[in-house]
């Protein structure tokens, strides 16, 4: 009947606003039952859900068998880690598994049969969770002995096929792919040329005492490959060349060619490419997150204007204002968004709504949400408008950076002084008692603030929340420490006394004084731009550091996969050798240490330092070569290049506007990457939006 | 007279036109005696003497006394360098004193006396050469035995004086420094608040197993600095990590956030800010060179405007033909273009030119020259024909580099095989047999293009060029290898004779087949982009590099001078010491090793390497380190920063172009920087140029 057609338009209408608020596709099925499944499908409980389930799944690596959760990295004294008994992580896997099915069926079901067959994402998705069961199956059944666990391999595939932004960056940087393959070409073409120059000018001779440079580095082609490679790296920068230099110094002017070549050409010419690839990226995603919103919009609008209630006036399609109440009421959306779309609502007079006074309306989604901090309250008396002027002023700040600064400067002289004191010497009266007094002042700086300001106004600047936080932290510290250890006096030794001792208390303490240091950066003006050119790039690089978790993820696994039982502890014994599983050869107890930080250490950052310093001992086996040499390519090389690419991209935008800006300053925005291009974006043409509304695979408009 | 004013106006303008050509600019003195002086001095030979003096006061530090110019840089080995005695190079000094003297003053005369007082580069000028002056008298009446001489550090500034490039280069990085000062006090306050931070966190502890990473690296205030300092320049990158991460993983996370906000922020944060700088850099060179041509030929225009033969029409100045004539046939330029310009003024049927007429006569300057190559030999009989067009077609350029790839893997075949061989087992017969057969393969190559596209046209394309010098040089030695050691047969053992050993000569021989092999470069699409833009690159980088040699030769110097002695050869006792002068702390000979390559390598670019080395070594004294932190954030920070600035720049221009110019193809241009950005450049305007005019200190014009 009419009055469900009804409630299905406006279902419909409801849920293509809320896909325009999200930036979301509006690709979906919209009959009744689908549009129920999909609002459930997006609301925050199943999302939710489904990225603890993503979180979980992750995380098992750090207690399943060879998991390294233990405080040290150094195998000769950490105690074995818990081994959790089999079927018990494969239980939770298993569950982690079922949800993902739940999800990945809603999605098939939600976009259709037959733009499944297009989203190659679903089908790998689909195939992941097939090829992981499999694996979970085989693993139960051997009573979790089995070595190769691909589905650990496969766990990454999770995170990235749940981010749209992921999934878009990661389709960028494959475009990027032909023409870094070009460089890398180019890399690998010096790479052998100077190689082979190499073997050719450092031949073994007859005299032994002169062929240093071909025994240690160009003993033959791997050797050679290696040495120039770690070269190329800057990691072994002068070793290489000191032997030949010393015999001949026209020997550096191969060095100084390879790496003028390599590093300076070749390796900044990676950069040159990926940052023009990356260029526009940015607009460009902004660009199409703009369009996604505007289609939302417009196919509301259709939608709206096909109600039965509208007089059907053939030249124009409109829409009623009621259905429009109706549909924002029941839409979720930001309640500031939704009360200034009313209001403006209420304020057109008209009853009937275009197009193009539709979209108008829902341009306060685009807006920036004005900051405004709640006012100071007002005081009668006349003293207490003096201190309100007073302490609210910005120089009763400035005094308070000055102050700070008096504190760090003495805990750096005290530190100086007792940099050689042996612990037992050490004195902490002094430290103490200037750090009460300033701890004090700190606490009275804090509560003068809040008094002129009123609290609300105080807790709505975020400099003055990190300072009251740290503030408030350090009370409870030295409260705790003076109940503890009593108050400072000469002689005031560091003991040890319940939870920590004095002498790490008072550390503490002052790290967190340093720490509090930072608030004087919305001070300075640049450091300021920095922060926020900073803080801007976080933001966007979200996608960016998703894919490096995936990266990092699946080189751990594999890394652990590899090397498992390499190394082994040995005790302190000198000279002692480990041999790697395979064909690989001895590596002494000094160069695997080095490898044992790296290899325990799944997911930390730190695996490419050692990277640098394990290609240089090259008495490794041949496998960790090509698996550093990859992890050396993807993390450092390309990752790198990406993050000053974007950094440049930010930091030129922020740079070109920051002379606009100071213009209209006085008002604080709550800046989003979008905003940030404002003025640079197009606004999508109808043609364009309508064209994509007749290319809905479910939705059928009626003209 | 009027004749003597006519003869004026036509020296005027050849020298006006003089500039224009050179990008010169048009303000110096007028008047008959400084135009023969002005033409005089930059005359070629002029210029010539003024650079060769420039060029033997620079490389007189390779031969005065602390001087280096031994083979080998191992002060156990090398042999005493010549001591000139004292006098020779100070007479050679003097020389130089003399020809520098007349240049300041011509040059001051040529600007004239008020420009002379606004010009700061003349005043620095003539400062240094009284100090220099000065110095030398001070050094000759010590009989060359005084320690300082300050007269070497000054020497550079001759360099300097003497580029317009590199003074404006100069100009530019002057304007970035105070972005660059911002960033590096964050740089800064960064490094402080991590060392206070790293020293209250590694403090030292009761236990001495447990306190590794203090002893080492956080022992008091300077080593704490320096440890993050190096840090920074990821030079013990996992080293200092280590001994603290293997007591417990979470101080990792210490480490990681130094890095990650220090090397990927903060340092990135650098090269933006420069090529943020540096963006318009090039184009805003290219627009002003553009100005001066454009002033310089008005300036031609408005002097022969006021010659006596001219009607006087009040309305519209002009030029007579004939007088254009005159001056063309005198001023000095490229003959392409004087015949260019003389060929379309005789097209040019008028009497009179008007101003944009004059303009338009002399665009011919900014054309690009369409290089065109000579037609090949057209033969007659029709055998001949086929040949031409076989050893014509690409494909036998492409065989010839599959044969050269052929080449280049039988050698790195028999480097592998040979890898571990001991001299005396080594047989160079296969190896020699088979580059024989490959050098005859070369010749006839060369031989049969010279055939098919004639002498003249084969020397034409620089490829043909490279490859046929080539060829030739392995020739003659393959026929000096054969003469001395007769023809390959087993057992073809390599003994010495002559000037080189057989196993010298082989060697050479493969090495620059290897070279050759880089004839391929041309037939692959992407790397000939790269090659070109790196070439452009250079050009651009002439002024940089100009820089970079003053503040080579600056630091060296100092270096020499604060170091002098520092490194005395000790013999191969281990464990021996050897003392800095003044305040310096202890250095064991391993670590010497490494200052001593740097020590007595002044000029090479090495330095930068071994710095991050010895600085890593932080027992040297408190001078060094200081010099060597400013080294590196000279040479390495700042000036790679630089390098990768100008490298975007380039590459971006000549990526956005490349689309452009494959529409074009077919036509090779001799592209100059200038071409690269003719559709951005704008013309500069009447107005402008007049306004110019007007402003010269010593042109009156008549209106």
């Amino acid at each position: 009947g009419a009055g469900a057609d009804n409630d299905l338009y406006i279902n419909q209408a409801i849920v293509f606003i809320e896909d325009a608020i999200q930036y979301r596709s509006i690709n979906h099925r919209v009959d009744s039952k689908s549009l129920w499944l999909y609002r459930w499908y997006y609301s925050r409980t199943c999302q939710w859900i489904l990225s603890l389930t993503i979180t979980v799944i992750l995380a098992l690596a750090f207690v399943e068998e060879p998991s390294s959760l233990t405080v040290t990295s150094d195998v000769r004294y950490r105690l074995p880690a818990w081994n959790p008994p089999c079927g018990l992580t494969e239980s939770v896997e298993l569950l982690c598994f079922l949800v993902f099915m739940v999800d990945v069926s809603v999605k098939s079901y939600l976009i259709g049969w037959k733009e499944f067959w297009k989203n190659k994402w679903l089908m790998a998705y689909i195939l992941t969770l097939f090829v992981s069961l499999a694996d979970w199956i085989v693993s139960l059944s051997f009573f979790c002995k089995e070595s190769v666990r691909i589905r650990r391999i496969l766990r990454p595939f999770f995170l990235l096929q749940n981010s749209s932004m992921m999934k878009k960056t990661l389709k960028s940087i494959n475009s990027t792919l032909p023409e870094m393959a070009s460089v890398l070409l180019l890399l690998a073409v010096h790479l052998a040329l100077f190689t082979m120059f190499a073997m050719l000018l450092f031949a073994r001779t007859k005299d032994n005492q002169q062929d240093k440079e071909w025994v240690v580095y160009f003993r033959n082609l791997p050797d050679s490959l290696t040495s120039l490679l770690v070269l190329l790296t800057t990691a072994n920068n002068p070793d290489v060349m000191i032997p030949a230099y010393s015999k001949n110094r026209a020997y550096s002017i191969f060095f100084i060619l390879f790496t003028v070549l390599g590093n300076l050409f070749l390796m900044n010419l990676l950069t040159a490419i990926i940052y023009n690839q990356f260029r526009g990226y940015l607009l460009k995603s902004v660009q199409s997150s703009l369009f996604r919103r505007r289609l939302g919009i417009r196919a509301a609008f259709e939608v709206l204007s096909s109600l039965k209630e509208t007089p059907a006036s053939a030249q124009q399609s409109c829409v009623s204002v009621g259905a429009l109440l109706q549909v924002l009421q029941k839409a979720e959306m930001d309640s500031r968004c939704k009360q200034a779309i009313m209001r403006s609502l209420k304020m057109c007079s008209c009853d009937q709504l275009s197009a193009a006074q539709f979209q108008k309306l829902f341009e306060e989604l685009d807006k920036d949400a004005i900051k405004q901090h709640p006012p100071s309250p007002e005081y009668q008396s006349h003293f207490m408008q003096k201190m309100q002027f007073a302490f609210g002023h910005p120089c009763f700040g400035y005094l308070g950076n000055v102050v700070a600064l008096a504190n760090i400067i003495s805990i750096c002289v005290v530190l100086v002084m007792d940099a050689d004191k042996q612990p037992s010497e050490r004195d902490d009266f002094f430290l103490g008692a200037i750090n009460c007094f300033f701890i004090l002042y700190y606490l009275l700086e804090m509560l003068l603030k809040i008094l002129a300001m009123g609290l609300k106004r105080y807790l709505s600047y975020p400099s003055n929340r990190f300072d009251g936080l740290l503030t408030i932290i350090l009370l409870i510290l030295e409260v705790a420490t003076f109940a503890v250890y009593g108050f400072p006096h000469p002689g005031w030794r560091p003991e040890f006394m319940g939870l920590l001792s004095l002498w790490d208390m008072v550390r503490l303490v002052n790290m967190l004084i340093v720490f509090r240091f930072l608030r004087i950066i919305p001070n300075m003006k640049f450091m300021a731009l920095v922060v926020t050119t900073l803080l801007d790039l976080v933001k966007n690089l979200r996608a960016f550091a998703g894919i490096l978790v995936v990266v990092f993820y699946a080189f751990a696994i594999t890394g652990i996969m590899l090397f498992k039982g390499a190394v082994v502890p040995l005790g302190n014994t000198r000279g002692s050798k480990a041999e790697f599983p395979g064909s690989c050869a001895h590596i002494s107890l000094k160069k695997k240490k080095k490898v044992l930080s790296w290899y325990s250490a799944h997911f930390q950052a730190e695996v490419v330092y050692c990277l640098l310093y394990v290609l240089s001992v090259h008495l490794i086996c041949r496998w960790a070569k090509i698996y550093f040499v990859a992890w050396w390519l993807i993390s450092s090389v390309i990752w790198v290049n990406l993050f000053v690419a974007l950094l440049l991209e930010n930091f030129i935008h922020k740079w070109d506007r920051r002379c606009q800006r100071e213009s209209l300053s006085g008002i604080e925005y709550q800046r989003t990457v979008e905003l940030m291009f404002r003025d640079v974006l197009e606004e999508p043409t109808e043609e364009e939006l309508m064209e994509k509304l007749h290319q809905h695979p479910h939705l059928q408009l009626c003209r």
